[in-house]
């Protein structure tokens, strides 16, 4: 079957029926399954995951922004993580026999709809964006949401869609195609977020750190422990077991242990078959040597 | 669906061609399935996994103990794998809705054909014994088939099925019943094999190590590499990370460092989960948290 999952990251993580009533929007359909719920107070954010056949799940995220934009006003927003919109990034990501193709067109389809039904501005990245500058949606985060309502303001930045001017309580959306990626923070035994910057930069690949990492530092009130907060795009590059060892190694030349880690939404199986190969100095291993993944067929 | 799993042992790991021919008597009945087959010519030992219906498994089982009686002399055996018999040991292992109870009762009736069709001494070990001295096989092992055929000739030693003698070619079969169980084994960067005893008895549970953990250290003529060998034998008891990572301390501690490591036959999605979970920090792993998983509705 030809399905596209999508992991639309909205700007709510506290209010937890508010977040039920957004997510519940994507379920409407039959040819949407809503497969995970992650909330942050922190964060002050929520990622979810859905799958479903293409033109279903397009019309589902139209119905879950509409629902989140009703709910949530950005203007009062005070979350740890950097975000620009109400629904602040949709990226979809091809499974089993959709190609990136019709991801990328799905993500023109909905980037067109949210423009011109709901009124929000929308850029288009990842593998679907028009501009290779536009391909890392942190370009479009350096200065947050005012620096960007700015520029689109001022005519020096066109959203790829929907108005030339951002409304302060909505923002703009992010809508773009990629593969799958791990999404994955690891908590510090310190309070001190300077620290988790520290790693953070000593980490991701931007700043010369591990390939197709990356990674920001926060302070989280609520756990009072600073954190850093990964995203791992390319699960073929870099192992997430070397991911957490550099983080525990850095943290430690700042004489800091590291604490629990966390997922956020679900992982690719590949991810965790490399990290236990590496944990056991497996060369390679496979879903067939798994007993329950042969007894599913799989 | 009640699914029992078998995981029959052969002393064969060298003719492939034999190997083979006696892995397809498992696949005549159309409700078993093979899934694995792992030989290894420095054990001189083939582990093959098929899981079936308990009574189309059973019948089968019989069928490949006949084919490798056939094809198989005991007496110019020379492995580095201590074994008892052509066909050394027979675990079931319950799956899904199937009891332990239905895997001891078909040992039972795995073993009775055993001694009454093949004519092989068998002994029940296990969750299937009858004697709790015999629950690990270990036990029945010590000294060699030598040892074990003179005290059944004696009578001081009785089996559970067949005759009470033992023919040299054939050896006896240890039939028996247990939970899921990971083979393992780690290269060590040496051709000492005193050193890979040595750091066995450090990590199994018999001389005071990790709880669930049997251990043999050999020397590995085809690869010019001693190696470590482990059956970890309670997936919930103990981590195959921790395994791992003992077995690397008590090398490093003799000054060898470990090589790569691999799996005999197929693993438990648990032991998998829980290498990855120790290795990337995090409380815990399931399944659910797997995108593969959840869209193969596992």
């Amino acid at each position: 079957m030809r399905l596209l999952e999508a992991v639309p990251n909205v700007s709510e993580g506290r209010n937890i029926a508010r977040v039920h009533e957004i997510a519940a929007s994507l379920e409407r359909s039959p040819d949407v399954r809503l497969l995970d719920v992650s909330s942050d107070p922190d964060h002050h954010r929520t990622v979810l995951t859905a799958v479903g056949e293409p033109p279903a799940l397009v019309g589902a995220l139209v119905d879950l922004c509409r629902a989140a934009i009703e709910r949530i006003d950005l203007t009062g927003h005070s979350g740890v993580h950097p975000r620009l919109g109400v629904v602040d990034v949709v990226p979809l990501v091809p499974l089993g026999a959709c190609s990136m193709a019709e991801a990328v067109d799905c993500a023109e389809r909905l980037g067109s709809r949210l423009g011109e039904e709901l009124g929000v501005p929308v850029f288009l990245y990842g593998e679907a964006a028009r501009d290779t500058h536009r391909r890392v949606p942190a370009s479009l985060r350096r200065g947050g949401l005012g620096a960007l309502a700015s520029a689109i303001a001022a005519g020096t930045l066109r959203p790829d869609f929907g108005p030339r001017r951002v409304d302060p309580r909505v923002g703009v959306t992010l809508v773009g195609a990629r593969e799958p990626m791990v999404a994955f923070n690891v908590e510090l035994a310190t309070t001190d977020a300077a620290i988790a910057r520290e790693v953070a930069k000593a980490v991701r690949e931007r700043d010369g750190g591990l390939e197709g990492v990356q990674a920001l530092g926060f302070y989280l009130e609520t756990r009072r422990r600073a954190q850093v907060s990964v995203n791992l795009l390319r699960v073929s590059a870099t192992s997430l077991a070397t991911v957490v060892e550099r983080i525990a190694a850095e943290a430690r030349r700042r004489g800091v242990e590291i604490g629990p880690s966390e997922l956020v939404g679900l992982v690719p199986e590949e991810a965790v078959l490399r990290a236990a190969a590496d944990a056991l100095r497996l060369p390679r291993l496979a879903s067939e040597q798994i007993l329950e993944s042969r007894l599913a067929g799989r």
